[in-house]
């Protein structure tokens, strides 16, 4: 698929999933993209009503359609799942079939290795072969080839942009901590327990200890075993992640430096700030990713910070950025 | 009943509906309550299952009990129900039947007028003879003699502690006009849409436009028609009401403070500000309820802000006040 | 000015205060503006040190500069004010004087009425003659033909985009009642008590009550008095407004309905909610300005409600859209 | 000082600081302290004005004086220090002569080593023979026989409450990474763009990385390295505290459950929550330590979860819990 493959208006695409967090967000890109033309989006499911998206209005007026996977495939050239992982289990393989080609909003094909996603992720017995991971910034070529892109989780696209280059560079001895603060939206539209206002506001809980998915996803990634703990905090937009690494004895700050800006230095959406450390605020409602670090020579310990907006960078976002590399398009298209 | 009908260790005390955010204030205000002792905290129904509360670890350490009314009237001398109102239409009688003397925090028996409480509270067929409105700092006698006490509402108590004095002087021209911005607790526990933690965070909703039954208790209690719009904000306790009307034409700043200081002299927990305006974070934890005002005497416009936490002089801590002057006891025992 | 008076990549324009929460916005929404070509950023005072702006990191990366008048007139066609209102009143005749168009966003030259201004703006001695007050919606062909803009406070955008048509329709009969509830980012950016994250947390406080210059605007708007009380809430940005008014007897809502949607049909940033009611969530990071209504009938009380972003609508948005307005472009270029 | 010092009424106290957010704690502890007669309070500088607090009428409807050590030294048997650590430093020494019991919540007296004090806390040249770290569930003894009782700092409150018990046994190898997550009301009272509303509310940021002294506290405590990071969270009070550590290998769940039930068995502010984590809510306005923990067995790895509320058992709380045990009461006495 390239950009001529589109009408004149732009390459058809669609969104499965529009009415949750994450799938608002790719309809409000996708609506003022200028090379897409966004033809369809539907519910998560056949049964449900269609509806307008009030917060949505002058930005994209149309309606939000039941789930239908033959209009679907008949209306898109490309769609993207903001959908259950069981769900995009069952639909992403019938539109692949249809030469759909799909990014893949949930979890269901980020895991390669069967054991591990049969634990995590029970409803997707394969991964079709023309799958990407879609971390873009460290897998272009593979995205641009892919049929199927399975967009990162929140967590592990800001620590696999965070920790990859340190790893890759071999810097990394003994044992890795991933403190993760997130705000709410990640645990989605649905009212629970957890979620309520009076629960959440003026107060933190750390959850899934030894138990979250994304830790898989991050250990998978990143090749070894990680200590990941998520927090919720009480905001809504924005995950920021303190990171607690050695260095190889001897690491100067120059070279670690270094090392991750020759990793970004052709990253758009990467934003070193060495020096200083970033927040939250600074990456709520873009598509950056911004990396800080502290390093204390003597001992070699180094805290890296890592601050994403998980509907953006974390899901959305990073969905559309994967669809500009698969389309050939500049990979600010749309998200500036 | 009075001081000495308790056994040695105080009056004997229970709750029904003990797990609900103002259940909840209420188990923690009576479990230190020196002339009370608690001798059973139930749930809203039967079927609940018995089950400790861990935030009031330490504080108390029984188990909540399924709601049983037999166990209930045998064991307690006073009975607190934060229940839904059908509950405690219900049940308020049963209890009255055996002798327990009953503090409700539901709307069930509110209303006076039949017609007006047909509407409202369809549940609740009559209120029982020996029934006073609990807003303590008018009704302290009633509340000395009942045996039932309707605990008011939460924006009523605000309302009409600031509005009250006003209208009993004489001094209110024209339409009143309230504005009511509450924590979301005042929602309750039940996760909803609404009290999303994603919903209500950095955003402010008015509901209930000419639609809540707030609204009629504020009318019934000042004896003419008010224009009510309660707000949802972004915190968890407290209520903030900016009250808008016309005085009588000459009345002087020194007057309105004056009706002020008379109606509130001998009342604890009503603290009087005149010149500044009360917030909600000088009252949340606490019984008090905050009054200030701004008087424009050239048009007589004047501008009253009254502030509680909606959990206790809103809830628990007006109906553990009511207690007190019930059992001719200090009305702040307890409370401070 | 129009668009053809830029060079190849658009019209030259320059912003003074840049580093402020709303003249920070003017340059994000600048820096990506179509038509527009961002020349030069300066601080508010000549004797601020350059700096760049790490949160616009990627968007804009230039340096805010110290205040100069000669280099802005030169290297701009057009300068946005984003100071305090003395600053502005000193340097907008100048600008003017170089032929630069001026949009500002302070108070300085928003009241006509001499004595009016005297009391609330008393550095700005004349407003000059090509002046416009800049509610877009209202006032399109005096903005399009001014040389300076003087674009409207954000409780007075909300304010008079909700009540302006009712009184033009001659709809609205006695007292006029705003409650207003405003983010904080309103307060600005210098560190104070009142704006101390642990004294607005929990909490919501009334100020300025008959004292907010913003009073006086709406009463200039509307040409009648008004109650308008305005209060800090615990979020970040945006606006709500309740206003309270009563309408003339037999008033129906098809009417009022009528009346808003001939107001409003060809205003691409209001968008009316009839029969819902807005909410700031809606209308965060955007330019719109939402407005819906309840009307009780029998009475003639109506309840309307209106809610923008206050850094957006409220401030560095609709000083673009005048912006556009003022070039001949489309209203919405630069700001969906 | 024991119980029947005090007059009639109680013994005599006096606080120093009593403005600012954990003085003011200090106040409303002390003003309904059963044992405790509240004789003076003042500000933290001789030339403050006196004035009142608001916030405490009818709790403690006393001024709050200038600050004068002869008149502190005059009314009180016993004074809490609420000051800055070089006020505290001056202090102290001072009332100790005059023969008043101190109780400093400040860090002057915390660290024992002179070279680690010099570094930190550079305006104390020494620390007086009878002194104790008042970390209550730790050092009983020490307190009940001290002249002056340094209080813990927050951080390390939670810290050490939770890591003690696992040093103490030998159970801990490895390296320590605590990272935790304040309350903004733990920065204190004085406006800064750190605390700002507009830059705290919707973000997370890490501070001090390798360079807040509370980390040289805990490393004190606990006699070994620790990798310390504080976050300001989007909250006005609370701690928690996320720590990673690996044990001994071997060490069962059994093992270190019976740990730190060793070790608070008679610690009535510290809840164990063993399977279940502590959240910041369970423990707000309260003075416990709620301590929970996660083991990952074949690992050895650990996740310990530690939280207060930082004016409470961070500050005022403990300070108040440090005073019962010198007087020899009831540790809960006046906490409950």
């Amino acid at each position: 698929m390239n950009r001529d493959m589109g009408d004149g208006s732009g390459i058809r695409v669609g969104v499965a999933g529009a009415t949750g967090y994450a799938g608002q967000e790719v309809v409000r890109l996708l609506a003022r993209h200028p090379a897409a033309a966004l033809t369809v989006a539907m519910a998560s499911s056949a049964s449900s009503p269609g509806r307008p998206l009030p917060a949505l209005g002058r930005l994209w007026d149309g309606a939000v359609a039941p789930l239908d996977v033959d209009r679907l495939a008949g209306e898109a050239e490309a769609v993207f799942l903001a959908l259950p992982e069981e769900a995009s289990a069952h639909l992403a393989p019938v539109l692949l079939d249809r030469g759909v080609r799909v990014f893949d909003l949930s979890g269901a094909f980020r895991l390669r290795d069967d054991a591990r996603r049969a634990r995590w992720y029970p409803h997707t017995p394969a991964v079709p072969p023309a799958t990407a991971y879609g971390l873009t910034e460290r897998y272009r070529a593979a995205i641009a080839a892919a049929r199927l892109v399975a967009c990162p989780g929140c967590y592990p696209t800001a620590a696999a942009l965070a920790l990859g280059p340190l790893v890759d560079a071999g810097l990394v001895e003994g044992d890795i901590v991933i403190d993760a603060k997130s705000g709410v939206s990640g645990a989605g539209k649905t009212p629970t327990e957890r979620t309520h206002f009076s629960e959440c506001h003026g107060s933190v809980s750390a959850y899934g200890v030894f138990a979250h998915r994304h830790g898989a996803e991050i250990e998978q990634e990143l090749d070894r075993p990680v200590t990941f703990v998520p927090h919720l905090v009480p905001l809504d937009r924005g995950i920021l992640e303190t990171i607690y690494v050695r260095l190889a004895p001897g690491t100067s700050a120059e070279r670690l430096a270094a090392v991750y800006e020759a990793a970004y230095r052709d990253a758009p959406f990467v934003r070193l700030r060495d020096g200083a450390l970033p927040t939250i605020k600074q990456v709520a409602w873009t598509n950056f990713c911004d990396i800080g670090w502290k390093l204390d020579e003597p001992t070699g310990r180094v805290v890296v910070v890592s601050a994403i907006d998980n509907l953006l960078k974390g899901a959305a976002g990073q969905a559309v950025q994967n669809f500009n590399v698969a389309c050939g398009l500049d990979e600010r298209t749309g998200l500036l």
